[in-house]
């Protein structure tokens, strides 16, 4: 089987957002029997410019989203960022992977010499497929991944790196 | 040009290991300008049980010569972890990026259903190259490159998303 673009994107992005809601529910139970207000942990922020927890799981999403649809060659939808609750949080990333589905996989494969053009701030950033993959997609997509997982462990929260990775297709022998 | 795992992982850590060289520097630099100890800055944890910073750069470092080294088919080096400064530090980065220009990819390309076995804890954990690149290798990378930027962040470091992407092939329009 070739390595393709598609597997660099799909499955990591399902499994990786997936792996994001069980951070979640483990936040949520935390904060219940804690007593700690789950909007503390939702504002936890690793520096004081960084963006809190609610934002990092707002910008995983949309990496998710945006990234993947622009490899496809589609316009990604857009998401309200109106989410204050960690349930709320949880239906976007599920909304995240059940978008993911509906993708052409042989859309994204065939990417690799495509330019794609995106938003970057205020201007634009212009990338091939492959090196808009390797070198702007997975970096941001994992940046903030990361970041959320983080946030939630820095609250106490009881993570180890098999939470961050999820259900990966590994054999333990 | 068809998408291939060495473009996937070659120049993706070098661009990373030399963007946390630079992040290094930083850290660095505002250690001095603000009179803090580089030790506090080395020690700094995103979490209590989390690494602190030196052992984030090391496993960094780790994660690249060791995923790499593997889809190649070769045994990957080891490292002494005796790191105490950031020039040390550093110097390690560099290392790394040095033992990643002798691989060769033509055999990283091929790698994608060979079986890869790896040091998991005390186990060992078994995938396919694809898998492995995708699931275990670039998560675990980003991961720790993410932690080790926030701890710098996290003390006062000047840092934005741009010091993480690094000198990533962008055009800006």
């Amino acid at each position: 089987m070739p390595f393709t673009m598609s597997q660099a994107v799909l499955p990591v992005f399902e499994i990786g957002l997936n792996a994001l809601i069980v951070v979640l529910d483990k936040a949520a139970a935390h904060a219940t029997a804690k007593k700690i207000d789950p909007s503390v942990v939702l504002g936890w922020r690793l520096a004081p410019d960084m963006f809190a927890l609610t934002r990092q799981v707002q910008v995983t999403s949309d990496q998710a989203k945006n990234g993947a649809a622009r490899l496809a060659g589609i316009e990604p939808p857009k998401f309200e960022d109106n989410e204050t609750s960690i349930d709320q949080l949880k239906e976007r990333l599920t909304k995240t992977v059940a978008f993911l589905k509906t993708l052409d996989s042989k859309a994204i494969d065939a990417s690799a010499d495509r330019e794609i053009t995106f938003p970057l701030g205020s201007a634009k950033g212009q990338m091939k497929g492959g090196d808009y993959l390797n070198h702007f997609v997975l970096p941001n997509f994992y940046f903030h991944l990361t970041a959320a997982y983080a946030c939630a462990r820095a609250c106490g929260v009881d993570l180890g790196k098999r939470d961050f990775l999820g259900a990966i297709p590994i054999k333990r022998i």
